[in-house]
């Protein structure tokens, strides 16, 4: 992950160009891998980071941050935000690389939430504070056959109860820009400083309005993360049009080809909750509808991130 | 993996052209997945299949059954072929897809053989029936770079101790067959029909000639498996000068660049073990030594494929 370099980059030139934020501040660091986000807050001046990281990760951590001589700045804790105890009562800033898949898919936004809650100051900062979901349409006949129309003859015989099952789980897969079909239209914008666990349920509507004759295949969604608290805003795009991310986009496959002309207009609305059994799944309601020249058609889909 | 088609073609290729092996036959297929290979023997006429699978697809192998029309010839049966029972005492035949990545990785070998001395009667086919571990020596610069010494400096930071880890683990990826400095060399020969579990875990020598003047960055594993019982000789290899597959092959990085003339040889053992605690990790030990006109190195490296 350390290799996404639009990810990596944009968290150290948001440190970096910012050293005012961490100054002699205390900073807590949720989820912290190797612990590249604490190292550069140590180097921008940080009074104290608390690196915290559940998994064996941590003692790499504990082995970088010794090696680099931050030992006196940066404290690594081995364990879950929920579990661990920080011997300070409050922190200044919280910094967090959190996004899944689709923004929401095995996230650690409810645990940046506890955190933000347990332990940041009154108008303390969180990096990122702000994340939107965004939706666009595309034309994808020939993936679409790769990925879903192979199971109706595999080999010569029939898995079309496989094809069901593909059509369900949604594909993170780069998608060529030239690919989009439609306006891309901002879905959903989060607060983290402010949000709630609950608001990561939620249903919008869209309209996608078609900018040329064509077929759509797929909803695509992407999502960017800002640093609005910064000296100018700073920030990310994991759509099609920027540069390749790890988390390139989420397509949700389509059961029919719709037929669509420039200028019409697929309406309809996007449903996502966290899986009541296990809240790192996502589950989404796609309801839509186009009423063209070419194509009428009215339709609700399931799909499951897991 | 239905989409790696070196592999599903030849497994297609080796029961269709061979029907005299199947022809009303009783035929356990290990390992199941969707059901494929139980599909390709019953239209090779075979009389029963016990298709046994223990995930989920064991629903989905279900169904795909009954969409084709073989429910009478193909049962599919969910769980571990050492938990469940047969309704018959012998099998004819046994096909399975047991292979893992290094061939070994997280493999289904052992249930295979477990299977083969609980069900298969005497002079009963399996297939494949042969398995070979193959090795040579490849140039690396560019790759070992950016997979290896990267970790030498992370935007600034030392993090070394991932280097080690890294180098301890083994990378599975596709070679281009112009980096390969040496002859290829068969370092060890399985005979599914006849071994043992305990021939998993075996130390066999190796000299490598380097057939130019390069230097050597890493070994290279990879594997061929064959069908001896069939008409005439069928199989496919996963290496590097053949077309890939999605085993691809297996890099074990060296800690030092040996510069290898012409004619010279880099000579070692290599040993490999299932994990005892957890037979589907694979630990290898390699010793090599070079003893060349521009470089002299002995040296024993230890990975782990988990």
């Amino acid at each position: 992950m350390l290799k996404d370099v639009v990810r990596t980059k944009t968290y150290q030139n948001a440190i970096y160009q910012n050293a005012f934020i961490f100054k002699n501040k205390v900073v807590l660091d949720v989820g912290a891998g190797t612990g590249i986000l604490s190292l550069f807050c140590a180097k921008a001046g940080a009074k104290h980071v608390y690196a915290v990281e559940c998994s064996l990760m941590a003692d790499m951590a504990k082995e970088i941050v010794q090696t680099n001589g931050l030992s006196n700045v940066i404290t690594v804790l081995k364990g879950k935000i929920e579990d661990i105890e920080l011997p300070i009562d409050r922190v200044d800033v919280i910094i967090s690389e959190w996004m899944g898949y689709f923004l929401l898919f095995e996230n650690m936004l409810n645990t940046v939430l506890y955190a933000r809650d347990k332990w940041l100051i009154d108008d303390g900062i969180i990096l990122p504070d702000k994340a939107s979901l965004y939706l666009t349409a595309i034309e994808d006949a020939e993936y679409k056959e790769d990925k879903i129309e192979f199971w109706n003859s595999v080999y010569g015989f029939d898995m079309s109860c496989i094809k069901k099952q593909a059509m369900a789980e949604p594909l993170v897969d780069v998608v060529d820009q030239n690919q989009i079909v439609t306006n891309c239209l901002l879905l959903k914008t989060m607060d983290i400083s402010k949000m709630t666990a609950g608001d990561m349920s939620f249903t919008v509507p869209f309209k996608l309005m078609a900018e040329r004759n064509d077929f759509i295949h797929a909803l695509v969604a992407y999502f960017d993360v800002a640093f609005t608290r910064c000296h100018k805003l700073m920030g990310f795009s994991t759509g099609p049009r920027s540069k390749a991310t790890h988390w390139k986009q989420t397509v949700l496959y389509l059961e029919d080809v719709l037929t669509i002309c420039e200028g019409e207009v697929l309406s309809g609305s996007m449903s996502v909750e966290p899986n009541k059994k296990n809240p790192r799944d996502i589950e989404i309601m796609l309801r839509y509808s186009l009423n063209g020249k070419r194509c009428q058609i009215s339709r609700t889909q399931y799909y499951k991130m897991r």
